[in-house]
């Protein structure tokens, strides 16, 4: 039996509420004189919670294994990243804030340039996002629906965009519609098996009546298709976990990731502060909270330390109004390390607090990647968060007799 | 390959001796005056021992699973607790001092009310335990055998009673004959899969003879059957990990336990000192030695903290008489957490201990779930302890070359 039929065998619904905070990219790495963000930040707050909660770190798929979000989040939602896996294609559409449903077959494309027969770039100049939103716009008023299927377009930065095909028996294995080098002829998409067949043969349709729309276009006269994914059927979180979770992030492809694994999404505005207020206003509606951060990610891949350091300073003035809600459980780790040195995610494990009646209290002095190493909950897989969080609200029956 | 597969293929016979010591559901959280049980113990001669062995905390299943005693001891024994699953009916059996022999499907048993045609108490309303053990044997006396099967019956606490089959062609998958709620008519047990077939046949005959004949009796007039399960068919430690293992224990469920796995079963007295006295005794006889104390499970399922301590203090007062028997390994351990704080086994991480010339001196200042969690061993997975075990006792040869 495996973890996840386990925890379906043994959650039970009960009174108590979880709330989970993921600070993007929290965990970092010796940088500024030789230390890291959440050492050199200011938080009183963070650092008396975690001496008085079970601490840790927590890897997110396996040791040295870098994730993207979408892995990194699945994990401490409890799912094995390495069983469900989130398509390229997937991922950007709910990126741009597109819905996903089962059955849907996401893609990213790219407008590129055509000349005498030959892809001569794969990101048409990259175009300013402005005009891509006018040729999203034109493409989308011409072509709403191909041999049944709906088609649903929207536009990224500069070159990109995504789409949605949505109709019956579409399925994604599907090889990508893009040479990859410059100087090629264009690649139509192709099944890798039959299953794919409807949707090689739609996208291939998109992609003429595309070409035909964009052919005066300067630059962007044709398009790109790759990532093709279907829907990846994720048993929800209300099914698995007997838990009725709410999403409150600010961005699109968070809130997506969420309705993947069945939580419902909380409308709220851009800053820490409006998102604290959703969570008070929908805290009597829900038993799991998910309060994303995203800042600490971003200003991580900037490589910026002093404003990340910010971000953890502003999220640490915000926590005991957040503690005020009394949660049963609560959770303060990152989905996975964004070390302003690297500028980039990274395999390092994050630093895990968790604080129930039942913890231990570990006692130690601040909340960070070398502290929470001493904790009692040691290095732990993500993906056991899950548990540990229903465990510590008295959610899980016992196993066996 | 799996873990058990590597086990049988290293394992070697020596001469030297391992001895488990298992204080069930040791672990505890803090609770009072911010303390777990064994931190306000006084044990002199654990924490000596400790400062001198390699010390860790044990998961007994996965994070955040708090196990029952079957799948906790499994895990202790070196046998995955996911792949093998003791049912409900083999460890009610197994409790109440049953044998259980491979082929044999074992079901727990309730006396219940019947009126009109309804089920109206399914407790019988709890009558008394001596009450009970007449109509077993009422019922031994009448019913000893149907269509070639053999029927044995033992009486359990108040309305409860275990009853063994044993004969050929028994399969568990075999519905509850219990209709769950009051208010309803019996239930009948029925074949969920062709292999259940004739325990279905033959259960659904006992029930109807012991409804004649406890036809008469006010209150418990009829039975209800539930948690039908054949023997789990676990291969010994003899043939895995080449061990002659011996139990001692005064609980009958863990003499069972022991029993499934292949160990002989020591008789023994009810004290501490009886089982110390029959492990002196057993000594030049075996190999692998599994000590059992109840106790401190026993009350820390009553919430009563001073006598969890004093238990734990009690074995400590015995630690040197053990000691003087030199064994190669010694584990001390419990099979999983039995906070007082919660009166219920849980999921945290368990104190243990190693002993053996091959193991680190941690040098912790005494045997604590807080100090154990800074031992060499780390956290770590109880299924791992027996190769740590085998592996102290020179037992385990080279993987590979």
């Amino acid at each position: 039996m495996e973890r996840e039929e386990l925890l379906r065998s043994l959650a039970v619904k009960n009174a108590r509420k979880i709330l989970l905070v993921v600070l993007d990219g929290l965990g970092g790495i010796p940088h500024k004189d030789g230390k890291t963000e959440l050492e050199v930040a200011y938080t009183p707050n963070l650092d008396e919670l975690a001496a008085n909660s079970s601490c840790g770190l927590s890897i997110p798929v396996l040791p040295g294994i870098t994730p993207g979000s979408g892995p990194a989040h699945l994990s401490l939602f409890g799912y094995d990243p390495l069983r469900y896996r989130i398509g390229r294609g997937i991922l950007e559409a709910l990126g741009l804030g597109m819905e996903v449903k089962p059955g849907d077959v996401a893609v990213r494309g790219n407008f590129a340039t055509l000349r005498e027969g030959k892809i001569v770039d794969r990101r048409a100049g990259r175009i300013p996002t402005e005009e891509n939103k006018k040729l999203i716009g034109l493409l989308s008023e011409r072509i709403k629906e191909i041999d049944g299927v709906k088609i649903i377009l929207r536009s990224g930065r500069e070159h990109r965009f995504a789409m949605v095909l949505r109709g019956e028996g579409l399925g994604d294995e599907v090889s990508d519609a893009d040479p990859q080098k410059e100087g090629l002829p264009p690649k139509m998409p192709e099944a890798i098996s039959p299953s794919g067949r409807k949707t090689a043969e739609v996208a291939g349709k998109f992609m003429e009546m595309a070409t035909e729309i964009l052919k005066d276009h300067p630059r962007a006269n044709t398009v790109l298709l790759r990532g093709f994914s279907s829907h990846p059927k994720i048993p929800h979180m209300q099914e698995i976990f007997k838990l009725n979770p709410v999403a409150i992030a600010t961005y699109p492809m968070y809130r997506g990731l969420a309705q993947l694994v069945g939580m419902e999404v909380a409308e709220t505005g851009e800053s820490m502060e409006d998102e604290i207020n959703t969570l008070r206003q929908v805290w009597k509606d829900y038993d799991f909270f998910y309060l994303h951060i995203k800042k600490t990610d971003s200003y991580g891949e900037d490589g910026d330390f002093e404003k990340k350091v910010k971000i953890i300073e502003e999220f640490d003035s915000h926590l005991p109004e957040i503690l005020k809600l009394e949660p049963d459980v609560l959770v303060i780790t990152g989905d996975h390390s964004t070390p302003t040195k690297l500028k980039s995610h990274s395999w390092h494990p994050v630093p895990f607090l968790l604080h129930s009646p039942y913890t231990f209290k570990d006692g130690i002095r601040e909340f960070s990647e070398i502290s929470c190493r001493r904790g009692s909950l040691g290095i732990f897989y993500a993906v056991d968060a899950m548990a540990l969080m229903l465990a510590n609200a008295l959610r899980l029956k016992k196993f066996g007799a």
